[in-house]
């Protein structure tokens, strides 16, 4: 396995999932939010992308291979998203 | 003024906005999740929430109180979510 932390426990903690839209595909939630935060008044920015956030609390130990392979399978689109997780202390 | 970070200039830097339903609101899309999550195999979790992040890409300099101001203003609603704003190098 090439992450020798992919199967440590975990107890107590709060898992963090953030999934954003690969850069290569056409995010037009995330043109609209640019174009409205011109008009309100930030002229100069450039890309805007628009994602998920996911929260999950973990009561106690769970194996992480198994929180990557839910935030993988279940909670972002592979296809055209890119998620990335963070476990941290609640 | 409480912040005295709120006025400071930022160029070439990233904005990340993750907008979370209170704790205090009910989020149904956060309990379908939780559902999903324990048919996947993780029996023990707590509670799961669902909102949004937004990464808005600044190429130069940007007042951080006019990005609060965006943040609570445009890309959140202030009656049911909170907000967090983190200014990260790009």
């Amino acid at each position: 396995m090439s992450n020798p932390l992919r199967n440590e426990t975990l107890a107590g903690m709060k898992v963090l999932v953030t999934v954003l839209p690969k850069p290569s595909v056409l995010d037009p939630q995330g043109a609209a939010a640019a174009e409205a935060i011109r008009h309100h008044g930030l002229e100069k920015i450039g890309r805007v992308r628009i994602g998920k956030m996911i929260e999950i609390e973990l009561p106690e130990a769970a194996d992480e291979s198994l929180l990557h392979e839910i935030a993988r399978d279940l909670l972002s689109n592979p296809v055209i998203e890119d998620y990335e997780l963070k476990v941290v202390n609640a």
